[in-house]
């Protein structure tokens, strides 16, 4: 039984760790770098140690001083929150050789879904649907350029390893395919260490909808509804929900059992999430990735569920068999996610790092909020922009949203530009309250353009 | 339809009416005395207006000048919260005369329930068990001794004005109750300008259990399980919880039954609580007084029906029908409520007034923040010392216990005392981790003299 974990993770997310670990009477041990002394995950967990310098590289992603850690202070688990080490292979199997468990799943599991052709062809092989493509890694733009032909424009070119809106990139012709292809294996290169790019067919008109699985050791698969995040801005989930307000239940049913084929394909254990297109004209589905990690909109799914995410991943690394089967999943009411980031929507989303002089979230009834933040605090300009996470949850789809309308009123954070004022417009947007709208809604609606748009900092 | 709400009341409540309210698209209109100015409830309204001086007496109780704002605001309703002007049948009726709808029961349902003698004849005319006492108020303290020695010692007296555990009195023999019986008249003449007390037998070993209900203008009168309010301080509740741990199912039961009962006998319309002493070596139950207005540890039924109380007070209000009938009535997981108060636990609960250097609610899954407080918010020392609810929510009573210690960990409340150390206390003790325990709690453990006691400010 795991008695204490280190959270190989900052910010939100390290604190999501810790207060369930908290209440399973686990012990945590938070690590940080030297910009992030001051973070609130610092002062909730159990114990706390620098692990590095301000850069990422050198602290929240140097494996080794992260497992000297984990073996100094005794900790039997690692959770890697989402971002950093948490799809790392390499760190995976650092923890399995080092006998410290990591939460999530195998490294292999995590190589071969990370490597998002490889991904493609098991998908393809295990009956998931999948959109038209390469077949795996093309042999450079020539290559490129005759797939595309076969399959027509646009295309999209993604880098094998990337992932989470990151090395990706559209292009209408062949002009564009040429650069589109050479800018991200450079991008991907650089990035990730792995230059390897892929084109699919680009469907213009689709909702991101997503399946929570979760799987444990002895067999067991289960997946917990989808999640829909439409609403991106360049490929970065804004605002996710959950039911979809586009899909049936026939649709549901079938998205959720080509989840579960999925997982069950790379002998997946541990909570991951099936991305899939959904070509709205069609009422069809394509596997897009899967995402081996708790993902950042995972409390959508615990509202309307009832299931505590971080603390079934615990019970799954523990060994035991998952604590629901799939028919005793429930799914009841409605809940909807903004992403709350230290950014200017009015600037181009443009980053707002600095000293929050005055914080106070939301409360009352379905509010939920998962964040770091607190006045005083001075967010680092090194890391993610994100914040804070405002969760709502109603009855109804229009309670949720009326809720998160006067939830997003109440939200005071002074001293910096967030994003509390685009989330307004968009709760008040007839388009996104009808919930029509495909992913290029702020592509077609320009919300924050209006006159009465006021800089409140 | 109601467009425009008054707010009777300050601080928590007040923002909780305003939530709903706003989440309703309903306009608000707040009221403030002089000490008052920088309250939240100010701040989240649509409109606020100080309607008088720091005096209760002359603002929040002011009713002329509530109802003429409320003419002058063209607001088309009252909503009372608790406390102040909620069961004062003279300004439900003021309501009715000048044609503002009242959030709450008809005054005759009030004065019928808030005259105690009249409450516990008309609900043992309506079959509602009673405790054995007085027939209605007593001719002075030769007429109680002859009661008391009829029932047997101890007694209770009670003011027949009083509730919400004030005005109340135990008496272990003679010479108390001759003692008892005077104080509590003056008192109660003082407090409530009716010196009216009357005698029930004192049963002393009982868990507090009541019944929320809710009634329409149409003949549904429903109930909304029961809440244990055992954990109390000198007869002030400082722990709720739902379900109970104490009764079960088939108690549970006729315990709903009877407090719908309650509730038609007085043609009840609105939300109300049946308070009811549960005596645990019988399993038996009587009535001990009826709340005729919203009560405090409304959100803990909240958590485990899904209905949103304030709302449904607005909807019956407006005429409609309840938006459930009784078997749409379900029931899931347990949610508990800690008080948090601005007094000193380790000096007797001794008020602590002052401003807030800091101030951080928890946040996270299951975790619900009803509170007016922030950062740099000046606690006036006028009024109620209780400012913040914590509850939180979990799939059963030890995760719902287990997350209130970690949400209480995480509580930031600097620059004044409050009663979180007590709370943590409380999650931690063997005695109330169980579930076994009744009203004596506090008496027979002494859960705050430890050494290790701190007086953290």
């Amino acid at each position: 039984m795991i008695q204490k974990i280190l959270i190989a993770n900052r910010g939100e997310i390290a604190v999501r760790v810790i207060r369930a670990a908290k209440e399973l009477g686990i012990e945590t041990v938070a690590i940080y770098s030297e910009a992030d002394k001051d973070s609130l995950h610092v002062q909730l967990a159990d114990e706390a140690y620098c692990v590095g310098p301000t850069l990422s590289k050198e602290s929240y992603l140097n494996k080794t001083n992260i497992m000297s850690l984990a073996k100094l202070t005794d900790s039997d688990a690692i959770h890697p929150g989402y971002g950093f080490l948490s799809e790392n292979a390499d760190f995976a199997e650092m923890c399995e050789a080092c006998n410290v468990t990591f939460i999530g799943p195998s490294a292999d599991a995590i190589s071969r879904m990370g490597t998002k052709d490889v991904a493609r062809e098991t998908m393809d092989q295990a009956g998931v649907p999948i959109v038209p493509g390469s077949d795996g890694i093309i042999d450079g733009v020539e290559d490129g350029k005759k797939i595309a032909d076969e399959i027509g424009y646009p295309v999209i070119i993604k880098a094998t390893a990337g992932g989470g809106g990151k090395g990706i990139r559209v292009a209408r012709n062949e002009e564009e395919l040429e650069k589109g292809i050479r800018i991200t294996q450079n991008e991907a290169e650089t990035a990730f260490g792995n230059p390897g790019v892929y084109l699919e067919k680009f469907i213009e008109d689709f909702r991101h909808v997503e399946i929570q699985i979760i799987a444990d050791t002895h067999g067991n698969t289960v997946h917990l509804g989808e999640r829909d995040c439409t609403i991106q801005r360049r490929l970065q989930k804004l605002i996710e929900e959950t039911p979809s307000p586009a899909i049936n239940d026939e649709t549901r049913q079938r998205m959720g059992k080509a989840a579960v084929k999925a997982a069950q394909a790379v002998n997946y254990v541990g909570a991951g999430t099936i991305e899939f297109i959904y070509d709205r004209q069609q009422d069809e589905f394509y596997f897009m990735e899967m995402n081996t990690r708790i993902q950042v909109e995972h409390p959508v799914t615990e509202m309307v569920t009832g299931i505590d995410l971080i603390k079934e991943q615990i019970n799954v690394a523990n060994g035991h068999e998952l604590s629901f089967k799939q028919d005793e999943v429930t799914f009841e009411g409605w809940a909807i996610e903004c992403r709350i980031n230290a950014e200017n929507p009015f600037r181009q989303f443009m980053p707002s790092a600095g000293k929050i002089d005055m914080y106070l979230p939301p409360g009352g009834l379905g509010v939920r909020v998962d964040s770091a933040a607190y006045t005083g605090w001075n967010i680092p300009p090194y890391y993610d922009s994100m914040i804070a996470k405002l969760i709502t949850y109603g009855n109804t789809r229009d309670e949720a949203v009326q809720r998160m309308n006067r939830a997003l009123d109440e939200f005071v954070i002074e001293g910096i530009y967030s994003t509390v004022p685009f989330h307004k417009r968009m709760m008040n947007h007839p388009v996104f309250v009808g919930g029509e709208f495909n992913t290029k809604f702020l592509e077609e609606y320009d919300v924050l353009s209006d006159e009465t748009a006021k800089e409140v900092k």
